[in-house]
């Protein structure tokens, strides 16, 4: 028996066991996906390759695929949601938006309003400071960076509300793989930010959800 | 001038700008204190020593030193706390009190109710089970710990809510100054944790707060 | 002479020269172990691909391959096995079964009888404490675990026997390879905790088996 | 209440919690020491000051400290001893002793026969050599070395027992604190080592005393 | 003879050769600095403690010391200074400021005009833009940050002349003694950034010196 | 919308938004380097794959591309150079050409007389000491060099004008991707020298023409 | 002109200048190596794919290839041998053979005698132990070893001359590269040992020559 | 016993243990050099303070301390020395001659000619090159340097003898305790290098007399 699934966490954590895809064979992740489906209505697979998902699609009919994001999910029942208490995530970069949509998708999935802004990273500030109001009206942000994260501290001086940053591996030569972002995030000069890992989406989008269905 | 203070953080993000100490001569400490007390009621300063405190007291009267926390406090009026929406604060072992402290100061501070569980890390996990209420009642929930920081993992896998992780440099060896505890727990298998900087409880207790207000 | 065989191995250390695949040409593979099959009636491949399998099956017919656990073995005289004296070999999550099945076939090699608790991290510890009987009456225990690797010091803590602790490369981002979940075994605030290098099975199997037999 | 003591530990695993000093006050180590005092008969205390050790000796008046090794033991009662299994901690270099005595007293203290031998590095290897016999006869075996740490190799290709390697941070410049040493045990070329954090004497000793007690 | 003096430098570079203290002894400080002043009128000599400044004074009677930039300087003749192109030194806080003097004071020294606006670290951002004026009429700039070293990305894409970074060992935990900063400013997503050594307040100030003479 | 471009960097810096491909799918590079196209007559984009240059080529057909440097470039109206006044370009070895190239085409992009000298290691200083000439005429210098990146430092020492270095990823072992000859870069005892990223020639060529057009 | 090859070496230092292949383009090496035959009788290639002999082959008729030690060789001249002064090229494993063959041909190609003694590594010290006559006789040492690199400091130990370590990349996991093997050997705490970069067989080659030739 | 002297290593290889004094208590150090002087007539030892030399001079007579190197030295008997073939220790800075004169002094202690050129930075190339008689005469080299450590580059370009790189801890920032000068030098373009650890400058010393010693 290869996998023992966690049934209680929806219970016990509201969400469904989520799958983490890499380093699993085809069959291992098809298997588990078929049985999570049987005893919940929305289930999410992260970090998943396409073939992946052509194998869950064989026994689970309804699995989408989100290219982009590496996710598989099955939704079929739309969790209620809070329209004027929305997560934003943004991005630093264009190539930091599969860890964003990671993000921005989990939490649509758990029951989120999300907007997103992309590509407005610290070199050019005025498309930051153009999004002003969007970040003093978000409930939670989601900050994704990679190269020197800088993006993190600036959001974290500006918003009122909790940023959850994520590094991401984008970046070459001296970033070691998130490293410099990673570091630069946990560093951060702002208070009210915290990181997850390296171009984790999914634990970003998990904890943004989280945070924002306190009242 | 060697200081611009940030007067605009109490209305932009609800508290005033907090000094950290560190680096900095006894004259820029209490100069900039001096500052801060006379437009704020509440103002924090982290990383303080003594001798800093002492300096303080002098232009400040109604400073208070929290020695194991190395905090400067000072609380000219409480502001409203709501005693049922609580931050939990744990550590895993004796040795990391001083920054567990350092959290919940700052989170009382910010008008929290705190309630602390120290000491309970995972080597004897039924002295943790034994939390298992005050883990579920808690609104958010601040986790220290140093050597190996496996606490966050479990912690994150129990609470339905969010898990703000402190890494300690409490340990030797290959702990390499907190990093083991760091990378612990950004590689956590638990979702619904994010991290700070190793040793940063005033971020942790920050973070904590500003979620513990969210309505 | 690329290879010098180290035939006294199994009179002073009781089992024979185990042949470290990785780095080795298919011809150095098969020459090997092509002479170790002529001297020894249990022999042991490691980091063996398909490839290298099939090679030496030309010339050792009776060789048999693991897929997941990459090791090529030789059995022709099954040693005796206690049955009350188990190793109880545990993954903290699926992806981790190979390397645990590389222990856990490597204990078997050497005379142990080994019983597989797989999936059981710490994010859901109910999983985990349902094993409680299991981890009390195991012999010696091998923890196999990647990401942030608690589950060598939870087990640490519950079980009175010795625990050989195997992080692994399963993770990414900041578990730098398994760079976090060594550091995290190393750091095990549990007493009872030793560790082998990160993904390395057949040494923690070896190990144990070791231990095992100790009377 | 700053410590919550496991005093479970001794009925799960067949010894008190055994105190870690650093980062502790005096005022925490007195008290926590005097209340382990009162319910077990042997108890120890790990990288102690002589300070600390006096803050103890007022309220424990049976308590020892050993210099050398920085621990403080109390032992009213000896445990039996089988003299024919012993352990045996070997020590690279003279400047190791301190980490090697830390094993050494501990596993005493848990009813081992320990034999020493130290100052038998590898640049010597005749002075190893030597060693021959009492390394064939001992039951386990603890291997204490900083720099370049080959002596728990060289030992765990001689040995068909257990090797306990303890990496320390004797050394300088490209030691970086004991991480080469620690690595190139990670590393070994020799099945049948297992490894303990840098200077983890402690940890080592006690690992060795539970292999040492199968039966 | 334990120093060989670059008396050549001068001609070639512009400045004579600039003494490094760390690590001489006082002897060797006097000595070397008593020659220079023999053949140059303004001499500079970097990461000085007291100690050694007292010494030089006995025999470099009109040598200067700069407590908080740690610099011993020896000006008998100002160099012409261009007052409408200025440096702009900047730092992200209170504490980087000794590494911010550093540069400024060789910066002077070397015939620059040089302007200071310190303590605008991101996390306010308000207070960088309300310099926005000085930042676009600088010639070049400097830019000096701890933690996560977000100023210089910032600057770099406001700022249309050449920034020179200077990384602080500012901070805690995972700054890792500025590597945090260090990574981050090499990472920068704006162009026209280039990173000095950590704490190198002397070599960015030498930089900005020799842009700021290009005619 | 995936892309916020800055079309006020033009005019803010003196040259539009540089793409970086690295990370971007084909339809992005595509969908950004036409809308770029539109507004600008001088475009770069680096880390372009020839694939990603052929996507371009449809939409902007007057796009060419350098394969060396992976550099795509559109140059519709050459800007003026000062011949005088040349950057040096110097390579350590024939490996570190690529990232040279990448420099030197980005100077020539931005106006500038670009001089290259290549293969010109310190192993052979003769063939260094033979460029003197070269090296004290030009008006800024990028030095490019791998392995032990020795020639920033020789370089630094010899030229009387600003010298940007960078590391290249060339070399093994513990060149560590470069991390060998950024350190040693960052560390050079010669004043007047200033780092970018590894492997970052696009940075150097952008910070050499920034310095090369000062007044 | 993209290689300035330094043809004053052979003079200067006694052998042409070997050329890294590395990062070169199949024309630069071929080129290059066509070059180098004119002026040279015996030239040596480092780090050559097949494919590279290939081009070069085309245009130096009589090169050779050496596969597993990834050289290309041109020797149209023997150089005189000193049969009595060997140089002995020791391996840990087998699979460091293509370094150790590196080296050994590298010292072959400049005129020394070598011999070699492979799978030699300390977990079975008495295949070591066996060499012992080679070991004194020999007149340099060249010792190849990956994992914990062990096999330096023993050799170290053993024997009066110089011994140059050659720290391989081969092993997994907390190898991390090589760099276990290399912190091993530079720890080594045996005298009259000095290391070369990890995989570096040329380098020790030449190196051993160089000794190997003093009278 | 603390010690077990290996009272073959003069046979062995032509000099008696040397003493590594750091970690040893007085008494170990004093008792230690007190039985080395009754077998040897030349003995030394490193790392030692000035209190230890006070506690061995009660015992050792005549025993000497040199303070700059920190080594204690017992000298009864010249050994002879051949004043042509002279090694060459040669430093980067003056802030690395204590280690220079360790290697420079334990060369002597071994019999050898030994002549010294100190700060010799390439930042001033020509006051290297001023040094090239001596450079092309020397029959081994040492190379001491800190910061980027690119003299042993330079060195082993230039001459055609071995080289012996010692990086020192000298530096700061990201120089990270020597790793920048280490790793620098392994690196090194220039072949006929060889490094040992940062600040060992005995090590240099005892391989420069291996080498120069043969014949
Ligand atoms: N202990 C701390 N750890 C991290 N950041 C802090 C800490 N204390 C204060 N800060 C932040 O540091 C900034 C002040 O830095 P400074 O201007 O140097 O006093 C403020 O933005 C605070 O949010
Ligand atoms: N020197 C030591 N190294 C590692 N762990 C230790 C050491 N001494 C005690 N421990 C463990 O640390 C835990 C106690 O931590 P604490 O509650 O902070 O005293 C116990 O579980 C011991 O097993
Ligand atoms: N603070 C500093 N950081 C880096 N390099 C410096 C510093 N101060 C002086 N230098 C350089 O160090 C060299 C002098 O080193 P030394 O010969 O040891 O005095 C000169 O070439 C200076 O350019
Ligand atoms: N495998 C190798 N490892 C280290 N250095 C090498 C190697 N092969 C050649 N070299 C050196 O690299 C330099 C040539 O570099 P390049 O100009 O890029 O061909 C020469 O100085 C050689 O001494
Ligand atoms: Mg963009
Ligand atoms: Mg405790
Ligand atoms: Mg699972
Ligand atoms: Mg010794
Ligand atoms: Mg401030
Ligand atoms: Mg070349
Ligand atoms: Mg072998
Ligand atoms: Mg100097």
């Amino acid at each position: 028996e290869f996998a023992k699934l966690d049934h209680h966490r929806l219970l016990r954590q509201g969400f469904a066991e989520v799958v983490f895809c890499q380093g699993k064979t085809l069959e291992q992740v098809q298997a588990i996906m078929e049985r999570l489906a049987e005893y919940n209505h929305s289930i999410l697979a992260t970090r998943a390759t396409k073939q992946m998902y052509d194998a869950v699609k064989q026994v689970v009919t309804d699995a989408r695929y989100h290219e982009l994001a590496r996710l598989i999910t099955v939704e079929r029942q739309k969790p209620p949601v809070d329209k004027e208490r929305f997560i934003l995530v943004m991005s630093a970069g264009t190539s930091d938006i599969p860890v964003a949509e990671e993000a921005a998708i989990t939490a649509e999935m758990m029951g989120n309003e999300v907007k997103r802004v992309y590509d407005v990273g610290v070199a050019g500030i005025h498309r930051l400071l153009d999004q002003h109001q969007l970040i003093e009206q978000a409930n939670v942000l989601v900050v994704v960076a990679g190269m020197e994260g800088a993006l993190a501290s600036v959001i974290g001086g500006l918003a009122a509300k909790p940023v959850i940053a994520v590094p991401t591996s984008i970046g070459y030569g001296a970033s070691f793989g998130g490293l410099a972002a990673l570091l630069s995030m946990l560093n951060s000069c702002a208070a009210g930010v915290a990181v997850v890992n390296i171009d984790n989406g999914f634990g970003a989008g998990r904890m943004a959800s989280m945070i924002n269905h306190m009242r």
